[in-house]
């Protein structure tokens, strides 16, 4: 853990009381008027454009208190400009009215709508589903020709600025680049950054030394006939030469840009306080010759590739407005397309491999170990031999404490660094709630009443990453309709275990055969059926994805996704099956074509109890007896007496 | 069938032998010279871009002798040019190495590459896969920079002419628009065009008044707050003003061209010639007020809308470049997006949908005729107690003869056209060649040798549209391999029939279904599995469809698509099934969300003596039984005797 410790872990309190939130707009929308500014929009991004932020990067939580992976604010700097249009109606997507109560509003996704309603003050902050009210539309609906409206470039994907930047366009509505980010001139009291050393990460981990990553990248550009590619996403340049950091939580980064020539040579452009001189050499050894440049010299950059008129290769949806508005500024010639790094990382080497196998079976020690306490504690109220003490002990335990004692057992394991994302610990009709997290909302639920549990968490391993959910029985009122609906869900994720597919197959084709044994009962769930998982990177990585809207990157071999359906009864119960596969190859020499199949790296108890075994078929049941023979041999060493006892319970064949 | 007779069958011959070919070759490179032209781009398109073309509009067939329903040519000016290079070696889209050896070259997609290569003459055309190697590389790696290369702006979409006018552009070379076009200069035994009238398609036929289809479309403009959009595709325009005409084989439209407005104002731009003027008034009543403008005035509308500054809305896909070239220089705002009708086409009205069934229905009879026949006709030789005299009656039947019959018994129905498309009709191994035509090959395959025979082939009804194959046993030699294979083509089929699916679901989510039985043998069909089916237009219609590259449409109540899963053994055996069905809601109370389904209206047996029972789940084989019961239902007072016994013996239960 030594190195790995997370230095800049400053929690802040988001989450400040009414009348905090109430100062911070103030004081923002004096400075509003200061810029003339009739408006200015709050995203939730840094220049990386990451899911996971360092603490003083978390801008948007800190003016609106929401503090979910997404989401936009768009604050007007007159608050009474909705009063005075007297609580002004518009039609959302599905052209039902909607009141304006308040000027500013917070857009979020499905996942976030609840969370977002009770983080933010509802005397403030209109909450919308993006796709309902479009910002767009909630700013040009309110605000007539020649308003203004600031954003910090840094904060905005280039992409996402031009499609916001178009649609005011069309009103005469002007958007405008604050240079400094309004938010941080207000945020007074931040914690202040401790730059985190850069780590190396050793070639017994990474498989693959940098300069042959470089080479890769260098090679593709020479073939498209390209000088250079910038890349912006911290995943890329840390994976690019097999550095590791602490920059942000549950994403071990050094945060940092990177330009790659033609070459091979390559610019790192990063927080220069990271790299200790002392360490200079071994980074050396570690990954060659490259350029260290302090990345406040980004900006003498674009000026540089003009005067040369370079060529540059970049990612409009990965890059930042502020670069590519700048080397458009400069006449920079520009091809647009995927960070090159993107494929390469998702397509895991022989090392990456035994490594995320090698978490893997960590990991699922730490469920075991989890699962069988969960089980002793909770037997007595299931079977209803359960006395008041007894009783007494369950309800101190909540879904706070159980999220702690999972995270207990992962801290043991060797090489754990922390979560890979924050817990999903939720009982009975909290895991209805997607992106459920008992910290954001007003208390944990108690164990005790409610028959299911939820949880959906991972870690951070120095030899990978790992994400896993299960649904366990953990209270009394186990319905028929439960145990039918968790079936239909373990059905789904068996089917994505089971099926071979032939190269150049998309994710997008096999997510229905995940759907189909819910769907068949008028049955569905509103998110995708799986994502791409780093390596000791983001948990949720591209280009590949399961879902009805993956992209044209076929599923290729030593990819990893999660295959993770689940099925969510309002305020009542949520299920979800979780493993992550492997793509490989199938040797089999009957078969005319090569074909693909996603062999299960997770080996972690279903809960047996939940299955309707009439409901599988032959082929299934066989799938579950042999999945649990090999999770008894991964795990059974690791555990005591009484948890091999609970194992064999839990793996008994069906 | 009197009206809809087809006026412009001029049956031209285009395989004219060698030198015939040689002889167009040498008069085009002259005329090419004339017009200081480096290469040439031929198309296998009119200005209307439909995938069905009038016999004087396939110049393609005409130039290479190859007939497929899709396909460029490039043809250089100066025949020695590749000799001169000493036979070039490139790389192909998998780094093999490709010698080029002609000075001309046909890119074709993988359903017409080993027709393409018989049709065409090996000593005037080298025939390339157009993926393996593009056209814009075939022309760069031959020619040097400031090249000149023509096509015929008329025939070919703005989308496809921008795309490989910039990457001709990287490399100097200029794409110039030739004007005339010059195939057509040299073409000088084409046959007149005779006008063929306009046809009111009645309102018991179409369901929904023409009016009303403008309003909709106007009311689309409105909303996005454009002045008018321009129509090219015939199919839309037909579907728009309830007509239809027989100026193309297979597809009963009158080409033309139409403007509407956002006010709901029509000008429809069609060969006047077509328009009876006794008919006016007829026409007035049928679909209202509109503007008649000859097509040949559609150059004067440019400057008309420039003039008035209009905005339009149009489909860079299915609109020919030089209509979009002409607007840009003009001035004219353009939006670009799909073609409105395309849509609300695809979405059958309660009308079209009862005469789909009602053709369907129709289909059904003449296909069982059909099958009794070529039934009574095989039993011998199937059971091995054929004599001599009775195997040759079965020899002098070919795929030809077979096809002829089955027109025959369709001509029979009332209200049928004509065939909606080129039967396939093909025995043994011809059957794994996807779009075979014993037309376009050496000579048709007799009966007798072969154990499977496979007939896709479909109608134009008054009513509607049809498209149906069928794989059925007719001679010696079945293995269990076939029936094995066969069995897993109906499975995939079945299941989506089977498969229950929320709103919104895309086809591509689909597609995977239909295939996983065979992926799980290691098969695969390398073609889509369903395509949306017109009302009396195009057999092929947009925009949903089933393959893994399905748009974002989803399926939608009302739509109407084929699902044809196959397996094809190269030089053996191919086999197909395939209904149509029409995407409907399911009436079920104890769903909580409403899920559609695929019904078929398609109705007729599938061989039961190639399936393997043992093979099927119970719920399939109930699908069949069930199926084949409806069969019975719909056929059997429209058959003789004989027939009748036919169809008790073909839709037994299994």
């Amino acid at each position: 853990m030594s190195e790995y410790t997370y230095l800049n872990d400053t929690t802040q309190n988001y989450d400040d009381g009414d009348s905090l939130q109430f100062g911070r707009l103030q004081r923002l929308r004096k400075l509003m008027r200061q810029h003339n500014l009739d408006a200015l929009i709050v995203t939730r991004c840094d220049e990386h454009l990451s899911e996971y932020l360092p603490p003083n990067s978390e801008r948007l939580a800190f003016i609106t208190g929401f503090t979910g992976s997404a989401g936009t604010a768009v604050i007007l700097n007159d608050e009474h400009i909705i009063s005075k249009l007297k609580n002004k109606i518009i039609k959302d997507s599905n052209n039902d009215e909607v009141t304006l109560v308040n000027p500013a509003a917070l857009f979020v996704d499905g996942r976030y709508t609840i969370q977002a309603r009770i983080q933010t003050n509802n005397n403030l902050y209109d909450v919308f589903h993006y796709t309902k009210v479009k910002l767009e539309d909630w700013i040009t609906s309110i605000l007539g020709s020649h308003a203004s409206i600031g954003i910090d470039l840094k904060c905005i994907s280039y992409n996402r600025y031009i499609q916001i930047k178009e649609a005011l366009h069309n009103y005469q509505i002007e958007l405008v680049c604050t240079g400094n980010n309004l938010i941080d001139e207000i945020w007074l009291d931040k914690a202040p950054v401790h730059p985190s050393p850069a780590l190396i990460f050793e070639d017994h981990l990474n498989g693959c030394p940098s300069i042959e990553k470089r080479k890769l990248i260098a090679n593709i550009l020479k073939e498209r006939k390209l000088d250079l590619t910038i890349i912006s996403s911290s995943e890329s340049v840390n994976w690019l030469l097999n550095i590791r950091g602490r920059d942000v939580p549950n994403l071990p980064v050094v945060n940092s840009f990177a330009v790659v020539y033609s070459c091979g040579d390559m610019e790192w452009y990063v927080d220069l306080k990271k790299i200790p001189s002392s360490k200079i050499t071994e980074f050396q050894h570690h990954f060659g010759n490259i350029s260290y440049l302090d990345e406040s010299k980004l900006t003498d950059l674009f000026s540089r590739l003009a005067k040369h008129k370079y060529s540059v290769y970049i990612d409009a949806n990965n890059t930042n407005a502020w670069i590519i508005e700048n080397l458009k500024k400069a006449n920079v010639p520009l091809t647009f397309g995927q960070d090159l790094c993107e494929y390469p990382k998702a397509c895991k080497n022989p090392i990456e491999l035994a490594g995320m196998k090698s978490c893997h079976c960590k990991d699922a020690v730490a469920m075991c170990h989890f699962l069988a306490w969960l089980d002793h504690l909770t037997e007595k109220i299931i079977d209803g031999s359960i006395g008041t003490g007894s009783l007494e002990i369950i309800k101190n335990n909540n879904e706070a404490t159980l999220s702690d004692q999972l995270f207990k057992f992962r801290s043991e394991q060797d090489d754990f660094i922390e979560n890979s994302f924050d817990t999903i610990s939720a009982l009975g009709p909290n895991a209805a709630i997607i992106h459920y997290n008992h910290i954001n909302l007003n208390r944990p639920r108690s164990l005790g009443k409610d028959p299911l549990y939820l949880v959906d968490s991972g870690g951070q391993y120095k030899e990978g990453t790992t994400d896993i959910t299960r649904t366990v029985l953990v209270g009394p009122g186990l319905t028929e309709e439960m145990k039918e609906r968790f079936t239909l869900v373990l059905k789904g994720m068996i089917a994505l275990h089971l099926i071979k597919f032939p190269k150049g197959t998309y994710g997008s084709a096999l997510d229905a055969l995940a759907r189909a044994p819910l769907w068949q009962h008028g049955l569905n769930y509103d998110h995708g059926t799986g994502h791409g998982v780093g390596h000791c990177l983001n948990v949720h990585e591209g280009p590949q994805s399961i879902s009805s809207r993956s992209g044209q990157t076929p599923l290729v071999e030593g990819m990893i996704t999660s295959i993770e359906p689940g099925y969510y009864k309002e305020n009542e119960y949520g299920i979800r099956c979780e493993n992550l596969g492997v793509v490989e190859v199938i040797h089999n020499s009957s078969f005319p074509n090569e074909m693909l199949t996603m062999v299960p790296i997770t080996y972690v108890p279903f809960d047996i109890r939940l299955i309707k075994k009439e409901m599988l078929t032959d082929e299934e049941k066989r799938w579950i007896n042999n999945y649990h023979t090999k999770v008894r041999e991964i795990v059974k060493d690791h555990l005591s007496d009484l948890e091999k006892n609970w194992l064999l319970k839990a793996t008994a064949a069906i």
